[in-house]
């Protein structure tokens, strides 16, 4: 006890500490029912505004999730495994696959594909090596497990590369949009990808619905043909809960 | 206006909401300070209580930053660029460099080495392929960029394999643990990297010194030798806000 505090007088961060011990611990396991702010009350001897803030504490350390109407629970993690280079060889999009049908765990659905052209924005036209002005094709879409959105993608092609072809289409057919610039003459074959991760922005928490406390993972992938023309930029959101991202490579790379 | 709010009665939301659009249209530069409580209480005509929920959601979003004892401030972003597989490629720590010397942006200095012979955790054990109760040599360590912590790193190395190197001292030496294991004939040639990202825990918070809404990314590099022997599993938290991870890769790797 230090300072005023009144022995045995609980508060909201004794109360976190306690249930974040019992979920350490596996009392609470992944998937479990976490006490609500009533039971709460009961059993400490406390407020309801204490209650509460001892739950959000823990919604914001993304610890416990809220689902609306039935209560809240123990955070569970069981991710889609992303693996790289793998999902991106040519033998897998070649013979005709999606590229995520290599991911390993649930396999999401593409969902609510729009196919615009437009002027990029100025990150994009520069790592395309646009000229001012110049069009891109903009595929839109995300991916869905279980009506769950995991996944905001959105892909540029230089509209000067893809004009007529599939992929200014909603559906690009087998083997997608690389298949496309392969039957096109600009098959990619090296690809960047660069990640970072941050709290989302309110549009990005919407579209994924996002419990308290989840971070998303961005990742800006573009892919060159072997003359290093860059012919994609894909700029994805995940929702983090969603994934494991697995990279594979040697020292003589 | 909805339900029974007052016209005129300016809630939270919309505080944040304003301080959001300032922020996102650059008129609150990142870096530039941001009105604090008593600002916002005069310049909106609200109370305490509000004006703080107003900063605590921007600051739980990751938008703004409190720095003690001096304000509050749009966050900024200047990543250190970490490129796959640049970094770890033999002719880096095969000529005496360490590994994030290759990473782009501040270099961050090594702090607080322990090195300790311990029975690890047994998803360690499983990876590292080890025998029950086979011991490893432990490095823990910080990675620091103007005294300010961005990564927590913590290696296992298989206790049979190092025992006697340099490995198990404080300075392994030049081309640091990765050289040291080429000259005892383990030399690391394949690399698995998995990330995830999440919001700290308790301890990764206070360890980082990570301000509000900052999430954390957590990578598992596995080493493994030309006969696919593991030889180090790396667990590695880091500050979201002070990286950005490239990874490089070819559809024929």
């Amino acid at each position: 006890m230090t300072g005023n505090a009144q022995p045995g007088r609980v508060g909201y961060r004794d109360i976190a500490n306690d249930l974040r011990q019992q979920i350490d611990s596996g009392e609470l396991p992944p998937g479990s029912r976490v006490p609500g702010e009533n039971d709460l009350m009961v059993t400490y001897g406390i407020e309801q505004p204490t209650a509460r803030r001892a739950l959000d504490a823990l919604k914001n350390e993304g610890l416990i999730v809220a689902k609306r109407g039935s209560g809240t629970f123990v955070r569970e993690f069981k991710p889609i495994r992303r693996v790289s280079p793998d999902r991106l060889k040519a033998t897998s999009w070649g013979s005709g696959q999606p590229i995520w049908s290599t991911d390993i765990g649930t396999r999401p659905r593409t969902e609510g594909v729009t196919v615009d052209v437009e002027v990029p924005p100025a990150r994009v036209a520069d790592v395309l090596k646009l000229d001012d002005g110049a069009r891109v094709v903009v595929r839109r879409r995300r991916y869905v497990v279980d009506d769950k959105p995991v996944q905001l993608a959105t892909s540029y092609f230089p509209e000067a590369l893809v004009a007529g072809s599939a992929i200014t289409e909603i559906n690009t057919g087998e083997g997608g949009a690389y298949a496309r610039l392969a039957e096109l003459g600009h098959e990619p074959t090296r690809f960047r990808e660069e990640l970072r991760s941050r709290m989302p922005r309110e549009a990005e928490r919407e579209a994924l619905d996002l419990a308290q406390g989840t971070p998303v993972i961005l990742i800006v992938r573009t892919a060159y043909t072997a003359d290093d023309q860059p012919v994609e930029v894909n700029e994805m959101v995940l929702d983090s809960s969603a994934y494991v991202l697995e990279y594979k490579f040697t020292s003589h790379d």
